[in-house]
């Protein structure tokens, strides 16, 4: 769909136009590939969409149209810039699960928690402004900072989550290259890509890193309440009491996505009150106002279902998948392979036999009817290419063991083309750019 | 809401961390002023939300039930960043309906035409890029405008619309200075808030100095299908062959927030294709896809509603309202008074007896229980201060007619005192500031 790069020749007519941002976003290579995994024969470990079928679609329906018949002049209105006031207390009591005591004054609902990610980086960043994140990350962060001309700097993970002594040591690097990070950005359960969570011992000092080098830090936590072995950990924005006493270092995004439906888009953010009041001036420059609709069907939803009974529906079903995922991976893969165990959320981070290059693996791995993210498209600087991500929230267990069994295949006649001829392939020297694969991958 | 201007005193700790963007987005002084204006005993001559009473909210309700009954899994589901195929199949036949022949393969759905605003502004605009545009303009789009540091130049209007000569003008005057024009801003239909239309005859002209000036034209235009007294003028989009030969000089932005319902922030814009694949990219990043609920929700009041009809309904209610307003207007105001006269949408633009200031009356004329926007909310450099801009699209008639009352005497008062005193208060030079009143005044 884009120009292919190096064809010297361009085909945008309005290339001279745009502005320095517009340069930085572009299309992800993987993007065509992904057109033809969506084929049924293809077992798609891939995206990243949440498994709806457990949803009660009669009792939704039927609160839906009983809110445009009976509320339907105000759910169809214009609302205020900063969402519902009702939605926003009763998001704050989906907060207290996690142990944030927020006030609904200080929430503005977004357009699924990806535009809250939007409001703060255009809040807050300039171009060159670093913004530190774990390697990997999330690619629709990735995909709004490049928007914003941010710099991503990695910080390292293990299975424990963010490693303090290399946010220190990356703060350092920061500061001695003479550049601004602004905030640090995290998914502290469940995280997406890696499959693992920040252990309660290292979020204070997490937070405590972060405080004294006067960096925010962006709390992004979608999948917290869909842990499968424990209750939610208590949440980076629960410990903070704030360098001005009042819970000002963090801004804590949340979203309705895996909990409900993210075909809705409705998240939010809980803000430092200075700072709520730009992000609503921001979202009012984006888009007026966030859909009431929406954001009266999710409160009713909270209001009128048990929708915490369905959390744990959803929670079982993932840990089933889960499971068959591990079990699968556990018995098939070839020596060499590693990959995390996530006690929650949706993916499986995958690191491959030494050599081989998940990117060139992916048509590949399409031929054989299984796809995966190749684990480039989670960092800012084109690394990443010994590991991909695999999902297990959407396709049947007996689908994920059949998706594990066509990749196992894939990689062992890597191994064994590796062994015999040396190489797999040209590793092309990655070109740093940022990837935008489309949502249902995010 | 924002810290007092000149108080000296800096209630935000975050000013010297937030992106320079973020210091032009203040909040608009007339905000807390409209607090006390949305007290049911105010007319509100103010707000710019259609009026839904017409709405068969009962028909909505049911199809909006059996949508999530009978296609849930999909309509709660992430959808394409682009949006909905189908949704914008439906789309260009609306477009049609104003002599536009696009593909659906160029149209990219948006939450809300604001955020179509949003993204071609993020996608085009460098901080000191001017952006053209009618003076007085859209307040929403100026606040885009602002967010992305864009230099706004207005440019003339008079009862015929954009005036060809002031374009070409402002042109050379943004050349002369050695600045960079991105595009033209233009609402050619029933403009929000001047009331006036660009005639048939300017349009080819308006569109010819953009083509030879190399500037695109964002055409906005919501309002076109809610003429009262003729049918839709032929778009400027449908008059564009393009210097590229196809249609490569217009970017059209459409709404259902004024044909249908705004509380489900379904817009659109059709773009050039180069430019629409950048939009897309820039969509991802802010909002990973639009509602897809909310598309196919649309989609399906097109497919299953008499959606023109209604519209033939909408446009009946607003112009009885027209009539009330223009009828009130020429009983009682006071001379030296003058009014545009809309043909359709929902707003007069007032000009006042000279030297009375808009801004200075506002917080006289709530208390006299009326409300308006101040013309210099629509204006990037503070001027518009002998102007106001009056909806007529929401309140029944007969309290258009007792605000128009109120109005008038809030004015007479004022006159009396002037040619009593000379003067009715300081008229404090306008500190040139971006002004984002909440959504339902836009």
């Amino acid at each position: 769909m884009a120009p292919r790069p190096g064809s010297g020749v361009t085909l945008d007519a309005f290339t001279d136009r745009y502005a320095q941002r517009t340069h930085g976003m572009t299309a992800s290579e993987i993007r065509a590939l992904f057109a033809v995994a969506s084929r049924p024969e293809v077992v798609s470990l891939a995206g990243g969409m949440p498994n709806l079928s457990a949803l009660p679609l009669d009792a939704v329906g039927k609160l839906m149209g009983e809110l445009v018949q009976t509320r339907g002049a105000q759910a169809l209105q214009y609302g205020s810039g900063q969402g519902d006031p009702h939605l926003r207390e009763l998001i704050c009591e989906v907060m207290a699960l996690e142990g944030i005591a927020g006030s609904s004054e200080d929430v503005v609902v977004t357009v699924g928690s990806q535009q809250a990610l939007d409001l703060v980086t255009r809040v807050f960043i300039d171009p060159g402004d670093v913004v530190l994140a774990e390697a990997p990350s999330y690619v629709g962060a990735l995909g709004t900072f490049a928007s914003f001309q941010a710099e991503v700097v990695h910080v390292e993970m293990d299975s424990a989550g963010l490693v303090p002594e290399a946010l220190r040591a990356a703060m350092a690097r920061v500061a001695a290259a003479g550049k601004r990070a602004k905030f640090l950005y995290t998914v502290p359960n469940f995280h997406n890509p890696a499959g693992v969570s920040l252990v309660e011992s290292r979020r204070d000092e997490v937070l405590a890193l972060c405080q004294e080098a006067g960096l925010l830090v962006l709390e992004d936590n979608p999948y917290g309440l869909l842990g499968f072995d424990a209750p939610p950990t208590r949440a980076i924005r629960a410990r903070s009491t704030g360098a001005h006493g009042h819970n000002d270092d963090v801004l804590y995004l949340g979203s309705f996505s895996k909990t409900f439906a993210p075909g809705l888009r409705v998240g939010w953010v809980l803000a430092p009150h200075a700072v709520r009041e730009k992000l609503v001036l921001a979202a009012e420059a984006a888009v007026l106002c966030p859909p009431t609709f929406n954001q009266m069907a999710v409160a009713d939803y909270l209001s009128t279902q048990d929708w915490q009974g369905q959390v744990s529906a959803f929670r079982a079903m993932y840990r089933e998948r889960r499971d068959a995922m591990l079990e699968a991976l556990g018995s098939l893969m070839p020596p060499g392979t590693t990959w995390t165990h996530p006690a929650g959320g949706f993916y499986v981070w995958v690191t491959l036999p030494d050599g081989l290059d998940a990117k060139v693996l992916l048509p590949r791995a399409i031929t054989a009817r299984v796809a995966f993210v190749p684990g480039s498209a989670f960092f800012a600087d084109g690394s990443g290419r010994s590991h991909l991500r695999l999902s297990y929230c959407y396709p049947e267990p007996e689908r994920i063991r059949e998706g594990v069994r066509r990749l196992a295949t894939v990689l062992e006649e890597e191994v064994e083309l590796r062994a015999t001829f040396g190489s797999t392939g040209p590793l092309r020297a990655g070109r740093p750019q940022s990837e935008f694969p489309s949502p249902d991958l995010a």
